[in-house]
Formats: C-alpha cells, sequence, structure tokens
C-alpha cells in the first residue's frame, strides 16, 4: 500500500471515519482505522461496533484530483494517533506507505512518522443491508428530528428500548419518538418512500443519533435511510452511517396522548422558558426540579419554586389566552425546558388534562410536534 | 437596606466580586457575598480566605446615576444563588431589599425572588494595608507578566514557595521569576515607583494571579500594587484585589542562569512549536515527555520522539544559525511548549552548555524573558 493525498482531504475523511471510534472499546482492533486503497480511491472505516462510518475519498473528481495510488493495499492504524498525526501534518500533501508488516510511514514536507497497527485481515466485515426499505429526506430535516427528540430518551438501562428514537413509517409520514415514561417528544414529517411502506418498531439508539447529528449538515442534501430487522444505515455523499437497531417492543404512544383538555393556554414560547431558567435555579437546588404554575384570571400565568435552604421565586407571564378551569399543577421544570429549546415556533399552547394527569405541549403554528410531560405529586 | 439600581451594572459588580469565592471553602460565609450600601455608592466583597476582591459600583458617575438608595445597611448573601438571579433578571433595574433578619427580596419586572442569606456580622474584615511599598504599571503589562510566568510554578504542595510566582524590586525594575525545580521563567520589566524601593523574596501564589489575570484587561490603564510583609493588594479603577503572600524563602535563581554556552541555535519559534506538538502527540504517549534535538551541520536541527508501542517520528528545521559545538539532548518537550507559547517574538536562540546541563531559551529582539529548563537523562 503506497499512496500520495491532498491532505485537507484526507483529514475530513479520517476525521469522519474517527467520530465512529471509541476509545472505550474492549476489542483492540477497534481502536483503530481501516484503511483500503483501490485504483478509483480511498475508503476509511471506523467502528465501536454499534455505530460503523465508512467514508470514501475518490481519487478525483469535477474539481480536482486527490491523490496518487502507486499500490493498492488494506491496513488498520491506530485511529488516535493516526487522526492527530494527519491532522498536524505541515505539507498540501501527504504520502502514506506500507512499512514492515503492520506498520506505515507517514510523510509530510521534512516529517517523516512511523505508526504501528494492526492486522487488517482482523478487523470486521460491514453488514451488506438489503435495500427493500428505503425513506428519503433532507439532512438539515433528518437533523431537526434527531434534535427534537433525542433529548428525551432514558439514560437508564433498566428499560433499553427506552435508550432508543422510535421510528415508524405510515402513508409517507415518519413519527419519531421518544419516551422515558415521565415526558414523551414526538416529530412527525412527511418522506419520501414507496406509498405502500410500512415500518414500526424500529428502534435506533438515542447515542447512534447524537453521533450521526454531528455529521449531518443544515443542507437540502437528501439523506436515504435503509432499514432492516437489526441494522439502519443512513447514505450521504461518500459517507455510510451504519448503526444496530435496539432489540424489544417499544411502548405503544399515540393512545397516551389526551386529545382534549380542561384548560388551554397559549404564550411566547421564550418567556416560558426564561422563566423557567429561573426557577430552575431554585427548584434545581432542591433537587427535585419541581417548578409550580397557576392561572391567575384569563390572561396571566404564575410560576413559583421554592428552596427551603435558599429561598424562593414567584413571576407572572402575560399569556395570550387562557381557556377553560382554573389551574394548578407542578411539573418537572427542566423537562419543560429541554422540550421548549427544541421548539422553534415563537408562540406554544399548553394543554392540561387535570391536576394528576398528562400534560400536552406543542408549537401553535404546526401539527407535527407533541410534547407530552406528567405531572409532579406534591404534598 | 434598599436600594434600586441598574441591572447591568449591578451584574458587573456581583460577577468581579464572585470570582474570589469558592464553593470549596470550608467557611460557610464564605459562600456569600457582602453587600454594602451607602449614601455614596454599593461595595461588594467575595473571598475564599486566600484572595479577597472588592469592587464598588459609585452611586453615579460622569455618564449615569446607576442606583436610587433608599435605606443603608449591610447583607451577605449566597454568592452562587445570587449571582445567578442577578444575571437572570428580565428588566433594565432591579430592588433589592432587605426582607427579615438575614434575608433580601430581590425583584425586577414581574420576577419576586426571596433569597436567605448570613449575618453580615460574621463576615471577616479585610485587612487595611500601609501603603509604603507601591509600584505601578500598566494592566496589560502585568497581564503579559503574569501569562509569561505563572504557567512554571509547581503544582506539587511539597515545596510550597515553588507554587507562587516570586517577585523582586530593584532600580525601578520588576523581576518576576517562576519555578518548579525543572524549568524556570524569568520575566523583567520598568515600573514607576520610588527609585530607592527595593523588594525581595514576595511571593504571590500562582493561583491568585491567574485569578487576578483573569479581572485584568489589555488597557494602558494603570494598576498600583501595594506590598507588604504578608499581603498584596492590586488596586484598579473601582477594584480592590488583594492575595496573601507565601511564607518561605524562595530560592536563588540568578546565579542558576548560565551567561554563554557551548552551542546557539537560532530559529522561528513558530517552527519549533509546531514540531514539538507533533513529536508530544508520541512522547506524551510514552508517558515521560521526553524529546530529542540534534545539530546537523550549521543550519538544520532534527527533532525526533518514539513510543516503543506507537511508533516514531523524525523531523528537520530550518534553523537561522547554529554556532559552536555539535549538539545532542533530550527534554521535556511539554516543558518547553509551554514556555513557546508564551513568547510573542517571532525569532527565539536556544543556548546550551552541555549534554546535562541546564540550557536557556530566550527571544531573539529582546532581553526581557529568559526560560531556563533542564535536560532529561537518557539510557
Amino acid at each position: 500500500m503506497h499512496f500520495s493525498i491532498d491532505t485537507h482531504a484526507f483529514i475530513t475523511g479520517v476525521q469522519n471515519a474517527n467520530k465512529a471510534v471509541s476509545s472505550r472499546t474492549t476489542i483492540p482492533i477497534l481502536t483503530g482505522i481501516k484503511i483500503k486503497v483501490e485504483t478509483k480511491g480511498i475508503t476509511l472505516i471506523g467502528s465501536d461496533s454499534d455505530v460503523s462510518i465508512e467514508t470514501f475519498i475518490p481519487k478525483s473528481d469535477e474539481e480536482q484530483t486527490y491523490m496518487t495510488i502507486h499500490e493498492e493495499g488494506e491496513m488498520v492504524l491506530q485511529a488516535k494517533y493516526f487522526s492527530e498525526i494527519v491532522r498536524k501534518m505541515p505539507g498540501e500533501t501527504l504520502t502514506l506507505e506500507k512499512d514492515g508488516n503492520m506498520a506505515a510511514t507517514i510523510s509530510s514536507g521534512n516529517v517523516v512518522f512511523h505508526l504501528n497497527g494492526f492486522d487488517p485481515d482482523n478487523y470486521p466485515k460491514l453488514p451488506q443491508l438489503e435495500e427493500e426499505q428505503v425513506i428519503l429526506l433532507p439532512q438539515h430535516l433528518l437533523k431537526d428530528i434527531i434534535r427534537q427528540t433525542v433529548f428525551a430518551v432514558s439514560t437508564q438501562e433498566t428499560r433499553p428500548v427506552l435508550t432508543g428514537v422510535h421510528f415508524s413509517i405510515k402513508n409517507r409520514e415518519l413519527t419519531a419518538t421518544a419516551t422515558d415514561s415521565h415526558r414523551l417528544a414526538m416529530r412527525t414529517v412527511g418522506v419520501e418512500t414507496d406509498e405502500t411502506l410500512e415500518i414500526n418498531n424500529v428502534i435506533i439508539p438515542g447515542k447512534s443519533l447524537t453521533e450521526l447529528s454531528r455529521i449531518l449538515d443544515d443542507s437540502e442534501d437528501m439523506i436515504t435511510i435503509v432499514v432492516t430487522k437489526t441494522q439502519v444505515l443512513f447514505k450521504m455523499n461518500h459517507l455510510l452511517f451504519f448503526s444496530r437497531l435496539l432489540d424489544g417492543k417499544f411502548p405503544l404512544t399515540s393512545n397516551m396522548i389526551p386529545s382534549e383538555g380542561k384548560t388551554t393556554v397559549t404564550l411566547p414560547t421564550k418567556a416560558l422558558n426564561q422563566s423557567l431558567e429561573r426557577a430552575m435555579l431554585l427548584s434545581r437546588e432542591a433537587k427535585n426540579n419541581v417548578v409550580h404554575i397557576k392561572s391567575i384570571g384569563t390572561t396571566e400565568i404564575e410560576i413559583m419554586s421554592i428552596s427551603a435552604e435558599v429561598g424562593k421565586v414567584k413571576e407572572s407571564i402575560e399569556a395570550q389566552e387562557i381557556n377553560g378551569a382554573e389551574l394548578q399543577i407542578a411539573f418537572n421544570g427542566k423537562n419543560i425546558l429541554d422540550a421548549l429549546k427544541t421548539i422553534d415556533s415563537e408562540i406554544i399552547s399548553l394543554m392540561f388534562t387535570g391536576t394528576m394527569s398528562p400534560f400536552v405541549v406543542q408549537p401553535l403554528d404546526h401539527q407535527q410536534m407533541i410534547h407530552l410531560f406528567s405531572p409532579v405529586r406534591t404534598s
């Protein structure tokens, strides 16, 4: 194996593959990045066994020629050092040459690194997925879906399915749902797919989606999602992102969402957000995150929180509208704040169904997002 | 105690006083900020017993009137909550009123906080310093001096004096010296002071200087330093920064610095910096930070480092000039890198006195900075 390559293009490729590599893996070879050199270009692969990333640098494209291939071959080099070394290389191009059995010489300008590696034959093969269940949507939309759901997954391993986001498809509509059983976030979007395609119980680990989100940009470029029984593949330009799926049955969430409430409040997202941040100063200290809310007449909401040690805060927000019965309820302020940060709409509606029943928070200007919260019982 | 104040001015004052407060103090009242309200303005004090900051907000200045004082008085409020609360207040002005024995009501816009505090009578008094030994210099220069020495203090408590920076004054010249016994950083500057003033063995804790540095700006505004036997005071506009001094005798460093060497190398600071960063990728892994350097002829320097597990790196730097005997030496690359980052000059000179003797790194364009390093013995 022997090639010279544009340093900048190589850095980008190595950094992308490196995003899947975890230093905490128990499988030594997965601390490496696999480099596969063929006449058409160079493939770089990183994996932590849950997530795998395969990225390809073509020999050339419309813009420029990126490399000169002297000899094809495969190697696995230690990701941590390899990625830092290429990033710190001084020249416009760098040369990588196999040097002995499992080591490489990487040189650029006046700098020569000798770097040890692993036997490439031991690197696990990436899965070959049947492309039967395929969905297309723009990158920025997938990025939004992830941002607006993944925060609500459970961080506890007691119910593993809840650490993932549930994806379902019906009538060309994708619904993504996450819940930790105290709160639920649901986002729906239209997607391009076969109109007969129905998918249910596809649960993608939250960690995989968070990692994927770091690779996605805000462009209109389409991303292709391929779903199988055990794996999901996100296909972008020159980049494949594989994730395993979570085993198990996701709870049925559609019937949890109340259709009508006893009290409905409409108010500016930002006002509630800032008010809760102040309330959380004290309820975080009390370690229970409890915030109290109460309606005053038909235009005012009172927010209150208390910490026996530190003090208390009380403030009022002007609502656009309050309909229905008088309201007094307590909730986990942090959960609401997490959700508010993902709502891009300026006005939200809150729908309450009773002091001890779940309540709904929704943007006012569209129906594609629902947040559901359990209230907190206070004595 | 009762006043209304411009929120922005109050935030700045509270944040400054809060910089001295440590959450790890064992003295409960020092988790608070002392507020002293008088007709002329408001004084805010924070302290962790090593460092104390007193900041003053005048009732008004040329630009505007900052407050309305309804009643004078003193309080101590919990720093952590108090500083966050004022920062998150919605209105242009906020009102603070004593409420019961040791609590305050802080309100702004529709928001009302009740915050518990401490008995202000228990707050320690700040020292009254005799202004006999006084030095003046511009803020930006003091900031430079700190940046260029404090990185070299010892982080180990085995020799407490080495955790501080030694300040001495003679002939209107201030010399700041820090050493951890493997490396030494020394910076001299001219200062305004009584020409007969001689100060020696004033050792300011590195931590205090790092904290002070965060308050200093890059302006030409003069800062006044008052030195006593046990305390130092830095006086800025409306802000007093007190630090205790370290007890003990600082090692005599002036005779450690060799006056002439066997080999002198002149080269660009940036080239050596980048080269050492690459070398450190491997020598950090080897956990010894050892980098080898060797002269090749009269214009080239070879930098090499090695890690048995990962690999090795070798590169050459073009020197402007190499004079004297052939050179081959090993050193702690991290220590040199730390020093290079504080040298603003483009060209540096390295002076070596032998494989096992300390060597000097200096900027080429002025004489006000010296870095000294012990070499590393390699087998």
